[in-house]
């Protein structure tokens, strides 16, 4: 049997679903970019084998592990590494067999859709994973991971990745990157400018962080100045390695606008370890402002990921350290956050902010009619609990009759799960098709429009907003 | 005529109708669990007759008084009794009629099909309710109330309710419990332990009512000790008489996690009259994480209700006292507020906290991203202002994709006007049945699947959360 | 080609459409009932031609300029006018071919729906607006408008205007309101009391534009009975002048109930020009309670309008002044905002205080269940940005359940761009025929029902909530 219904996410109406799939026909098969997301460059570097099954679908990733856990499985179950390096389950076929038997878990959600796509469409199973089917999947999964068709560089190809952006640190030396540069290969895998380490004071080593930073940059010292210049040769270092774009994570959207003397200032107290709350906030803010005002000289395209509440659990924390799952979105303001940045380089067409949220209530009170006046803004796709085909219908529900569609910047995936990248794409080019066919059968919007906006949403506007 | 669409509340669809349909009446005569709810006990104890329409569908239905009363009928014309004693309408058959004369004004409303579903299911009517047909309506109404068919009993049996929970403060001797267990009736009739009289220091009396609290636990004196005993001996006996669960309708959802000395000391500033607001709150929040403790120990599910503005209107409360239809929802924050309370018993498969919500916000925000990792959390359903199709509709798209089905309690009817669990029920059942039909169509669930989740959504959920 | 599609904005399912285009032809054309709005009395009074399609569709309209400025076009390309008198386009026809050559980024957005509707009903246009066509459409239309066929008072019946209100400051005389009456002309234009020039110490001008009002009302000082006896007299006289309402655009739904001598007090300290923000904020909340207790006395039905972050931009501020487009909507409470107001009116069945919002979260959560129980509370549609077909779905589906369809009061345009009208009112009939249509088909509501409440909502319910 096929594990996918061959129209899955169309719109259920006959007539619109003859639309939309003659819309998603002509982008079913369109080059991914992929502008946003943590897949990990040694992968493309090395071009080794994947581990096995277990490895490579539950224990990195934390959509699948929260929702077993939730039912109370046990991370040490699922392979998770504990940071005090006790014991955690290490055989693959366990692991995986947790996974077969709570499947049905995962009922309703985008993560069953993406699995059983990286399982019909690039591996080529034809039975659904359940207890009995475990063994078999885990098999065949394993012996397909052990063949050429399946290294890193040819899975990139066939799934016809056109680019595709990582995420690091300032403080990452990018050898990976280098090695992919070097290697000869023809794909094409960037990097992007995620600062946090060296912006965020709550970060841990933050001003150990600081020190190496400004040291990597070959600056004399860490003043405020030095500090600034070590963002400029660092942001320059990764826009030569091909970055075109900085991310940024703050736990709000607060910006600052202060005066040179003022910065200095807040700047000498976060290093001083004295900081309050407070300035710890102010300082993440006027970050935000100085990283905009370079982009503005750089062009590095700028992104905010704002309003998670990361490691919500301290015990788990304290076990397994950072992002097991735990990090829970939260209300989140943009209309005053933005404010003080906006005054600076919101009038700016030469600059480029893309705004994402955790909080959907801001799409039509406050993200569409902010990124459908500034020049400078944009809005980002749906993001994390919200990359998924409800999240993706509220995201234009709630957003297009404001901003329209050329305020937007198509779609990112946003993960670090390779095997679901083609599905995640896949999901958002149906859901945009079954979009417009309803604009368009509910007289909205033209056929001949429609068929030009898919390939806008497809790939268009991603290439142009992230200047690819 | 038929009152009710045979099709009612399903997809528009006819594909997806069909299977809606298929599904639905797999469940449609299941038997009703209803593990939270206002009932009366005595109804069940005493078996008498109910008494005349009015008493029945308006006077003690505050969705009913509410939605007349917004149109400018006064309070007392629907018999709602005064807090001086003051003359209000007595004659039920006047308060029938404007009930029926005011009929349109339920139009769109859940209510209406509440009514409907009691008027055409329950008493066998066929007409529609309307000026004209208002006698009719309450001379056929109170005839049939007279009959054996219609004591509570009876139609206990005939709604095929398997078991029902009431509420109760931890004041009550839980007499009419004891009267339904010692009657021989075989119908489950059970308590549930709400506590906010003796842990709310803003509810009327709190001081003196934790000085008896204390004296029918059982216990010396009213220290922190004796008072956190008395809740151990109070939550027993509700155990004993059936109880599987607790319920907390505290304003926010702010919880506490206060060490021994500090929250003793809390407990003491309460109790002398002295607390501000903020000890107040903090005090209710500390004994979210105390009842919580307490479940773990004795295995009662734990349920909060939190967000409802109490009493709006000074006017009205002065007038006619609580409970009047001016509780108004407010934002209400899960991620903060809870964070304590989940450090400590969060990682506790073996408990289970039941999370309820006024603000619809915080479904895909919020609730679900936590319920999605939490051993110990689940959520519950669509609650009282959104207890209604749209409100179940939108409870399951913005809670499936991240928290799943199964973690996810059933459905809860929470009512006091018995008439309407049927409707209520049937409802729910509907709209599920609709969302997984439609999960099928967009290939989102295999058929088999929706077969067994309708099992699950129907009452087999809402057996294993609430241990029945 | 036709520009409009015959069944836009209906449900898909052709039964269901069938049912809503049946419902719809029966409102198609009902008269016009505009109770709030911001159209120009001066057309009527002048009753001189619209200039040129520049100056009636792109200049003066912050939903098209906005868009266009967005995507990087500055605001004096499209004429409008700096603050400094500097230069901006002047050409009509430059102005129209940027609007022409940036149509598809309105596609999805209402703007698009509004445009196509007055370029094919009023001017009877057949080619889509583009680059190419751009001549063609500027022509023509230019040509139109040196018809009397196409002067304002021709235009008004020709949209079948019943009545129509426009919005004026308590400083304004009134005088071409005065010049229509003076006419003979049958057109119905009324005015509506907007007094926050002279409520809001916020506002430019604050101190003088009570000055002026208290002379204009022939009081014999400013102090606060002379202020309070200003808003009597002027309220009179705008009744007199056809006014049935008055609308009050607070930043918040703030309102207070303070004692007569703290009110003094406080109005005092605003009036010195020395209150800091919470006593601004306090003086607006006193006058929303103090305007309600005229509106008691006088008759004049109540409107507010909360939640909108004016002049977001500063360089805009500085460079272009107000109404550019870059008023962005907050989150907004009512609960506790509107709570010392109702404690004072709220009980009233003779008081009508109709709500709007920007924040649809408010919808379900507080506006509905608040409107739902207070006598004197209405609903107001769906708002600006929300004024859209998804914001009026999203309206009735989060409203209805609760608030029912006689707790709110039609539509209204809202508008400025007089072309839009019956556009406008041409969405509303169609989004409400295709809701209503859904209820039949999912037995929520009988036929014969749907085609009384849509007469409701199309314009019986907007003539007795403004008692026109």
């Amino acid at each position: 049997m096929a594990l996918l219904h061959e129209d899955r996410l169309l719109p259920v109406e006959p007539s619109v679903k003859n639309l939309a799939r003659a819309l998603y026909d002509t982008v079913a098969d369109a080059p991914i970019i992929s502008p946003h997301g943590h897949t990990d460059p040694r992968w493309f570097a090395e071009n080794a084998p994947f581990a096995d099954p277990a490895q490579l679908f539950v224990t990195p990733d934390h959509y699948a592990f929260r929702m077993l856990h939730s039912q109370g499985v046990p991370l040490e179950a699922m392979g998770v590494p504990r940071v005090d390096g006790g014991a955690t389950e290490t055989d693959g076929r366990k692991i995986w067999r947790l996974l077969a038997e709570n499947y049905h878990l995962f009922r309703g959600t985008p993560s069953r859709g993406w699995l059983d796509h990286a399982f019909q469409e690039v591996f080529g199973l034809d039975v659904p994973l359940c207890a009995k089917t475990a063994d078999h999947y885990y098999d065949h999964i394993s012996e397909k991971l052990s063949t050429p068709e399946f290294l890193p560089r040819a899975l990139f190809e066939r799934f016809n990745i056109e680019v595709i952006a990582t995420t690091e640190s300032p403080l990452d030396e990018l050898k990976w990157h280098k090695m992919i540069r070097s290697s000869g290969w023809g794909g094409r895998v960037i990097t992007a400018y995620r600062p946090d380490p060296v912006v965020d004071p709550d970060f841990e080593g933050f001003t150990g962080n600081v020190a190496q930073f400004c040291a990597l940059a070959g600056v004399p010292g860490t003043s405020w100045q030095d500090y600034l210049d070590a963002h400029r040769a660092r942001r320059a270092f990764f826009k030569e390695m091909g970055a075109t774009s900085t991310d940024h994570g703050h736990p709000t959207a607060f910006t600052e606008n202060l005066g040179a003397a003022e910065a200095e200032a807040l700047y000498a107290k976060v290093m001083s370890g004295k900081a309050d709350a407070a300035a710890r906030e102010a300082f993440r803010g006027q970050m935000l402002t100085e990283m905009a005002k370079m982009s503005l000289d750089d062009g590095l395209v700028m992104q905010i990921h704002p309003g998670s509440y990361r490691n919500h659990s301290d015990p788990i924390l304290a076990s397994f350290g950072r992002d097991k799952g735990y990090d829970i979105p939260t209300r989140t303001d943009y209309v005053h956050a933005l404010q003080p940045l906006l005054d600076v380089v919101g009038e700016e067409p030469e600059f480029t902010l893309i705004l994402f949220t955790l909080d959907e209530t801001a799409y039509a009170r406050e993200l569409a009619p902010l990124a459908g006046v500034y020049p400078a803004l944009k809005l980002g796709p749906a993001w994390w609990f919200h990359d998924s085909p409800e999240g993706m219908r509220r995201y234009r529900e709630m957003t297009t009759e404001t901003a329209g569609f050329y305020n937007t910047v198509g779609f990112n995936d946003d993960t670090r799960a390779f095997m679901s990248i083609p599905a995640r794409h896949d999901v958002a080019r149906r859901v945009d098709a079954g979009f417009l066919a309803t604009l368009v059968a509910t007289g909205r919007l033209y056929e001949d429009e429609a068929f030009e906006v898919i390939q806008d949403l497809a790939h268009r506007l991603a290439r142009q907003a992230y200047r690819l």
